[in-house]
């Protein structure tokens, strides 16, 4: 059984993983870097101690660090949240190597999904439908016009070790496509440490949506249903919602269907995404990408189908069966997330880094904030921008819109900008309250330039 | 159509409701006291006007004051909360003399229930089962001591016009009796303008039920199942729970047709709450009392039930019939609520106005707070004492604990003393986890004394 978790993160989410775990009885130990000491997360840990300097790569990215703590703590188990350690097969199987349990799945798993061009032909081999393109990492821009020419322009560059809106190229022609190819590998060199890049048709206009699996170390794969996530700016997700506006029952079936079976080829474990790319006009929908972690955007699936992810996750490290089959899986309601970060919208979302002097979140029925801000606390720099996340959940999607307009006016947070009158905005927009829009919808509407 | 409701009262509840009608995109009137100036929820509505000075009669129980304003506004319906002017039968008839709309039940309805014996005698006639006691006001100590012989002792002394814990007197001998009776009366002289007390069979070792109806000007009623107020002091509850782990399957179906039986029977419009004292032993339960209006704790019945009180109380002024009938309402999962008053726990619940100088409440799955704080606000020392409502939903009531200690734990509220610390050492103890208790819960178990 576990009885202590180290969180390797920071932010919103060790506060949403601290939670869970004191609601379950097990002892938390956060970890933090010089610049977090006087973060959330810090506060309310049972145990709570420094990791390194300022930058990432330093404390939360230090596997050393972060390893020799966890055993000085005892600590049985470590959660990784999402980003920094999350999708890092090395550190999974050095977890695995040290006897302390790395809460998601497999390094295997980590890995095959990790690595795009595996991860796309894993799928296609189980039978989950991917965007026509080519089998693996392309040698040369000389392949690439062939397989271009093949599929029809406008394709998609990808680096295989890419992700979170990295690493991705739109070519239109042959010429952007060699332009193209040529300058995402190197800024893959750069940035992952590898440099293989694929080609995918690029669909346009369509639809984030993405599917919630969980797993056991037991074979038993289950779906959660979907998230809506269209809302995106420069491929960073803004607004999720679950259900999704623009999916059918016989889709919801398809494609939970679909990553259940994604799941069950990688022998996975524990929480994870199947992320597709929904093509509305055709009824179509493509494998995208795997998350092997948790989401920022998990909270809608819990309001609609009253199941806690994050306890799901330690469940299933615990070794435990799945305590329910897909049959019992039931959606109620309507649910949609506003990330609230610490941006100026009206200057192009600047970061805007500083002391929040004044914080209330909005409370009453139906109106869920995960966050790790509080009155006199300073957003470092370094990081993510998020302030909050501002759930609403309603008995409809109007319902769930309504709510959220009125949390978002009732939700103060002074001293830093934050991406609350971009959120007001979209919830008065036409086009989203008529749930018919596709990831272009920030590019077609200048929300902000009214 | 309702487009403009007034909101007859102050704090949290006033804030509850301006978020419902938000919600229904109904304007909002706040009305305040000179005390008030700061409060919450004088800045979240659309307007906001001082009636008076700061003692309540003069302001928020000043009639003209309000009616004017109402008129003024052009406002369609008031909303009275609870305490004030909610069980006002005078007021709700002047609301219907103006033709504006009382959210409440008629001006009859309420005049039935309030007066306590009238009440008795209405649900005797009805078929709800009424502790043993006076058919009506007794006349003399004479006649109490009569019928205390033939019921047997101890018996309960109760002023008709009481409520609240006020005008509320145990007789265990004919001594005790005749002076309780003559205290009772004069208090209840002085309270409440009415001297008459009834007498009841005092039932000791009991638990505090009540059933939460909900009706519409159609002839339609229903309930949404019971709450557990058993954890009071001095008559004020303390922690509500619903489902109540006392009550089994058939005494929640008994219950509940007897409470809307008891709505029937009074022509009853709206929401409001039939009150029980169970006698758990004998698996029996009596009518106590009926509050005509919204109450303090009706959240945990919204979080299993996922219906909106504050919503339908609109609805049903608009005239509307309920959009569900009684086998529609399905329950789901465990909901606790704890009241937050600025009070010390550690000296006899002493109230402690004062400025909030840091504020920060729980968040993240299954926490709802209901609250008109704020980081600087100052509490006034001239009204409720309450902080906070504090709900927390699980899927069991052991989940629904495990949340309550953890969101405690995070509740920051400085500045002064809360009753946090209380509820902590409720949460943990043995009687209360065990479900197992009574209304002397806080008598038996000296809570803050280890």
């Amino acid at each position: 059984m576990i009885k202590k978790v180290l969180i390797a993160n920071r932010g919103e989410i060790a506060v949403r993983i601290i939670r869970a775990c004191k609601e379950m009885g097990i002892e938390t130990v956060a970890v933090y870097s010089e610049a977090d000491k006087e973060a959330l997360h810090v506060q309310i840990a049972d145990e709570a101690y420094c990791v390194g300097p300022t930058l990432s790569k330093d404390s939360y990215l230090n596997y050393t660090n972060i390893m020799s703590l966890a055993t000085l703590t005892q600590t049985d188990a470590i959660h990784p949240g999402y980003g920094f350690l999350s999708e890092n097969a090395e550190f999974a199987e050095m977890c695995e190597e040290c006897n302390i349990i790395f809460i998601g799945p497999s390094s295997y798993a980590i890995q095959k999904m990790g690595t795009k061009d595996v991860a796309r032909e894993t799928m296609r081999e189980a039978g989950v439908p991917v965007v026509p393109g080519s089998s693996g990492i392309i040698q040369d821009a000389e392949e690439g016009k062939r397989i271009a020419n093949e599929i029809g322009y406008p394709v998609i560059i990808k680096a295989t070790a890419g992700g979170g809106g990295k690493g991705i190229r739109v070519a239109r022609s042959e010429e952007e496509l060699v332009k193209g190819i040529n300058v995402t590998q190197q800024e893959a060199e750069t940035a992952f440490g590898n440099p293989g890049v694929y080609i995918e048709k690029y669909i346009e206009d369509f639809r984030h949506v993405e599917i919630q699996v969980l797993a056991d170390n037991h074979g038993n794969a289950v779906h959660l249903g979907e998230r809506d996530c269209t809302i995106q700016r420069r491929l960073q997700k803004l607004i999720e919602e679950t259900p999704s506006p623009a999916v059918s029952p016989e889709i919801r079936k398809q494609m939970g269907d679909a990553a259940v079976k994604a799941a069950l080829a990688v022998d996975y474990s524990g929480a994870g995404t199947v992320e597709f790319i929904f093509d509305k006009n055709e009824e179509m929908f493509y494998f995208m990408e795997m998350n092997t972690r948790i989401q920022v955007e998990h909270p809608v699936t819990e309001m609609v189908t009253g199941i806690d992810l994050v306890k799901e996750q330690l469940n299933v490290a615990n070794n435990e069966k799945l305590s329910f089959s897909q049959h019992d899986v039931k959606f109620e309601g309507w649910a949609i997330e506003c990330r609230i970060n610490a941006e100026d919208p009206y200057k192009n979302f600047m970061p805007s880094a500083g002391k929040i002097d004044m914080y209330l979140a909005p409370g009453g029925l139906g109106v869920r904030v995960d966050s790790a801000a509080y009155p006199g606390y300073s957003i470092p720099p370094y990081y993510d921008s998020m302030v909050a996340k501002l759930i609403t959940y309603g008995s409809d999607r109007n319902e769930a819109i309504q709510k959220m307009k009125r949390a978002l006016d009732e939700f103060v947070v002074e001293g830093v900008k934050t991406t609350i009158p971009f959120h007001q905005r979209v919830m008065e927009h036409e086009v989203f309250v008529n749930g018919d829009f596709n990831t272009k919808f920030l590019e077609n509407y200048k929300i902000m330039d009214d």
